[in-house]
């Protein structure tokens, strides 16, 4: 990167002070156009927060479902508190995996102690997880970076100077607090010299990578450009994208990806094309009792508002709504979709680079079955 | 249909008095907002209304292109004046094949005849090439419904209760001026008595599906569902979409299929899951010069502020342009890609229903090389 201080240090999207049990995460709603930190201070707020999307990305989201349940500790201590809060917590958002694993893993920790001690372990614990993400992060991007600079040395990205990676979404430090999953082998890569380039899909209906990758790149200092969802495969049949990387919602046992919609169709580009798709994630959002991702991971559907308005800033810099279908049309508003295992190239995790093989997937489960994710 | 008046003889996207030489187009910029009519008057205006795509759709550009060189003979009715009318038509939009065909029609009808008998001569010839664009929308319905009615016998669909098409753009009776090339089947399945619902991809950047088919689907009282071009794909693997129907500006001797960026993603999906990708074409789209349509055919790109801006309607009915992507940020717009033959299940033409096999091919060509539309 272009600046010492990381861009996720300037402008954090998830702050958390364990002495005075307070919370900063940034307003990812009003980006690009506001810089806008909130305050969430109780269950209730982290829960809003997270459904109504001012934080999303299944690492912050369990982040911030961490810090939910420190708030409980100050509400109600008591294991009938704590259970209350997880539920309300875990029911914020259906698809993400690592919302569950992170209650788990507070109610884990909290559960043996006195309800007098649990504030205190909780606000520790939080930091904890916050400093494993950002870890887990950072050895994806290392992981990640390696396979980046391996495809660099293709004659055919010497020639443009410069390696074309194509995402989708935001699978960036706005999706995790630092670093990112999808975005974390770019960030490592350009720290390492690597002339890298992004094409940002703009991800409809919400567009993510049009408002939130477009502008932590820019943050960050990486060259991208933004191009519509339909793009990618006509970019790939030009030889214009060296690899895809995109993030995980939810990774089932043999390595199937539920991610934001359209991630599917681009794996079928990238397979129809010769070009690498690779899903980077922790681990935390493999979920290890699903096996086939297409018929077992349910899917949330959105309010059909999400397809038929459009919001952007007007010249003021003002967040506005305008209506592009006809008033009386119908909407359908899938938010995920699941690519299939076969689609995958490699998943890249904080344990390494795994194919998605019945013997890989068994290798990395026992790696993972050995870390504190397991818990 | 469910009234007795087609949508398009309510609505005319194209009507034009030879008598008087007076043309009126309805201003698609403004659906699904506002139903304005422009009066075109000269070559150059006809120029600008399909630059600016006031009018758009490969079959109604020609024949916006054959009023132009109707205005032409007016103008100047030399063959230089000819000749400089029909460059400056041909160079509006670069990737339409019929365009051209449209503008080759003219002159050679033009052509032999002395510049006084002209005028009235291209003025009946725009009303005959008008006619059997219509008469050719009209048999690409019937061949098509053929197709659909046979799709509606699967166990799926009775037990559905309907039949759902899934279409990308607009290729509709706004882009041909009656029927459409897409939607005739689908026009003509509903006539016949047959449920069907279509799916209508949004059609990102210039939103001719969620503005223009949502549109003209609702004048025709077809029901329908706005979804995201990201969402296809899910649709598709949860055996939601009976059979993809698509139009094409531009189609290569051996059956690759030039048509609004998205397509090819469409196909992938299609392959990917056995459903019907068919694509609906009147044969003077085809251009029999062309082998390779990922090689040699020459794609139009526009301008980024399409992809960067949205555009919509306030509570007003105002048109309204918003941004949302960050200031700075660059953007590529493709407008078109191209989908291999080998991801095409059937070519629907006016002639009837052709694989794009090699035999098939060259049994269209010696079928459409006896038509008009070889002059």
């Amino acid at each position: 990167m272009n600046q010492s201080v990381p861009a996720w240090e300037r402008a954090p999207a998830f702050a958390f002070d364990a002495a005075h049990c307070r919370l900063s995460v940034l307003d990812q709603t009003r980006l690009p156009f506001e810089e806008r930190w909130l305050q969430p201070a109780s269950v209730a707020d982290c829960v809003r927060v997270i459904r109504e999307m001012n934080v999303r990305g299944a690492p912050l989201i369990g982040l911030v479902a961490a810090a939910g349940m420190a708030f409980a500790t100050r509400e109600d201590a008591s294991d009938a508190g704590l259970e209350r809060a997880a539920a309300a917590l875990l029911a914020s958002r259906p698809t993400a995996v690592n919302l569950g694993w992170a209650l788990a893993r507070m109610r884990a920790t909290l559960g043996p102690a006195p309800p007098g001690a649990r504030p205190a372990l909780a606000a520790r614990e939080v930091l904890e997880l916050q400093r494993s993400e950002y870890a887990c992060c950072e050895r994806i991007g290392a992981h990640g970076a390696a396979l980046l600079g391996a495809l660099a040395t293709s004659e055919r990205v010497q020639r443009r100077g410069r390696l074309n990676v194509l995402t989708h979404c935001n699978a960036g430090w706005l999706a995790t607090g630092a670093w990112g999953t999808a975005l974390a082998p770019v960030y490592r890569a350009a720290a390492d010299g690597i002339a890298v380039h992004v094409w940002v899909d703009e991800t409809r209906p919400r567009n993510q990578g049009a408002r939130l990758t477009a502008w932590e790149l820019a943050q960050a200092g990486i060259e991208h450009t933004v191009v519509v969802d339909n793009c990618a495969g006509h970019l790939m049949q030009h030889g214009e994208v060296d690899v895809c990387l995109v993030g995980s919602d939810r990774t089932s046992a043999r390595g199937d990806v539920c991610n934001k919609i359209g991630t599917y169709q681009k794996a079928l580009a990238a397979a129809d094309n010769g070009v690498p798709f690779y899903v980077a994630l922790p681990c935390s959002t493999i979920d290890w009792s699903i096996e086939d991702g297409l018929r077992e991971i349910a899917i949330e559907e959105r309010d059909a508002s999400e397809v038929l308005l459009l919001e952007g800033a007007g010249t003021d810099g003002v967040l506005r709504t305008l209506r592009h279908a006809p008033a009386g049309s119908r909407a359908r508003n899938v938010a995920f979709d699941v690519t299939p295992a076969r689609l995958v190239g490699a998943l890249v995790c904080e344990h390494g680079v795994f194919a998605p093989s019945a013997a890989e997937m068994a290798r990395l489960r026992a790696v993972a079955g050995a870390t504190p994710e397991r818990v």
